[in-house]
C-alpha cells in the first residue's frame, strides 16, 4: 500500500480527550479528508494501544486509508495494521522489515543530517522529516530543522516525505512548495476547537499550495 | 523449553551501572547459579533493549539459562529470545502466544485475585506473583499480597509460581516453603555490592528451603 501523507494525522487520544474521544475524532477526520493516520499513546500501556487500534482499524479500513502504529512492531502485527512509524531510537528499519508482511509500510523519523545518511532511511517507505519549526507537542524534541534546511534537504530525498512539527495554517503552504508530500499534524487536529474544520482549511491549504 | 525458575534475575540495567556492566554482571551471575533471565529496562528505548540483548543471548544460551524479554513482543521475536514476562496491561496473552512460536515461554505478572482468575492465566507457562513483600524498585507496583495470602494462593495454583517483590535472604526460603518454584530479583542481585556472592548466597537459602 502506498500512503497518500496529504495529510497525516498523528493521533494522540490522551490530547483528544480518550479513548471514545479518540473514536469519534477519527471517524468525524476521516470523513473530513485525513489521508493517513498514526497512533501514537506514549502515556498508555499496550492493552490499550491494542483496544482502540482495534476500533480504529476498521473505520480507516472503510475509508481508504493507512492506519500506522508509531513505535510497537508487537502491535502492530497484533492488529495487523497497515505499518510502523519508526524513530531513530527504535526497532531499526531492517529488523522490522523483516518481522512485519511486505506490503506493510514503514517509516521514518528523520530529524538531522546524519540520521538522513543512515542505512535506515534506504529501507523506508516515507520520511517523516521534523521538527521543522518548534513544537510543544513533543516533550523530547530535537531541534527545529527551519524552513530553509527543510528546502535543501528535499532537494537531495528521493522518497516520499512528511513535513513535522509546528505546522499550522501558515507553515503548510510553505513545506509543501518546499516539496513533502504532505503535512503530519498533532495538536493542530487534536487539540482544535473544531478538528473537522481544522481538517478541512489543511486540506485547503495543502490543495492552494500544490497549485 | 521449560524454564528453570528457581533463581529468576530480572535485569535492570540500569541498576547495574548502564551497557556495559550488565553484560558483565550477566556473565558473572550465570557462573553463579542464576537459572532464568529477564531483561526490563523500563528507561531504555528499543534500539538499546536490542542490542543489550544480542550481547546476553549468547550468554545465555552457552549457560542453557533462557532468556526473556519483559513487554516488548516484538523486541523478544527480534532477537529470538526464549520467551516473554508480561503484565497486566501488555498485550494480552492469547495474542503474544499467536504471534511467537509455540516452544516459546509465556510468563503473567499477577497480583491480585482478579488477575489470578483471568483467562490469560491459563495460556501462561508460568506465573510470577506478587509484589509478595514491599518493594522500592517497581515505582508502579501493586500493594504487596503478603505471605499468608501467597501461601494461600499456592494451594490454589497449578502452574510453576516465581514469586517476586521484596525478597531478600529472609523471605527466600518463606516463599519457596510456601511452595514457590523459585524467587524473581532485581535489585538483590544487580544493586547488590557482590552480585556473584548474593547469587551464591540465594542459591543456597533455596536449597536449604526445599529440603
Amino acid at each position: 500500500m502506498k500512503p497518500d501523507l496529504s495529510l497525516y494525522l498523528v493521533l494522540d487520544p490522551v490530547m483528544c480527550g480518550g479513548f471514545e474521544a479518540a473514536v469519534s475524532l477519527t471517524q468525524r477526520v476521516l470523513d473530513a479528508g485525513v489521508t493517513t493516520i498514526q497512533l501514537r499513546a506514549p502515556q498508555w500501556k499496550k492493552r490499550d494501544w491494542l483496544r482502540l487500534s482495534q476500533q480504529l482499524l476498521p473505520l480507516c479500513r472503510d475509508a481508504g486509508v493507512p492506519y500506522l502504529i508509531n513505535d510497537h512492531l508487537d502491535i502492530a502485527l497484533a492488529c495487523d495494521a497497515d505499518g510502523v512509524h519508526l524513530g531513530q531510537s527504535d526497532l531499526p528499519l531492517q529488523v522490522a522489515r523483516r518481522l512485519l508482511d511486505p506490503d506493510k509500510i514503514l517509516g521514518l523519523s528523520v530529524s538531522n543530517l546524519q540520521h538522513l545518511q543512515s542505512d535506515d532511511c534506504a529501507l523506508a517507505d516515507y520520511l517523516g522529516i521534523g521538527p521543522v519549526f518548534p513544537t510543544g507537542t513533543k516533550q523530547d524534541a530535537d531541534p527545529a530543522i527551519g524552513l530553509v534546511q527543510f528546502c535543501d534537504w528535499m532537494t537531495r530525498i528521493r522518497q516520499p516525505v512528511v513535513a513535522i512539527g509546528g505546522i499550522g495554517h501558515l507553515e503548510t503552504a510553505d513545506v509543501i512548495r518546499a516539496g513533502a508530500d504532505g503535512i503530519a499534524v498533532v495538536s493542530a487536529i487534536c487539540a482544535a476547537s473544531d478538528p473537522v474544520q481544522a481538517t478541512r482549511t489543511l486540506g485547503q491549504l495543502i490543495q492552494e499550495a500544490r497549485q
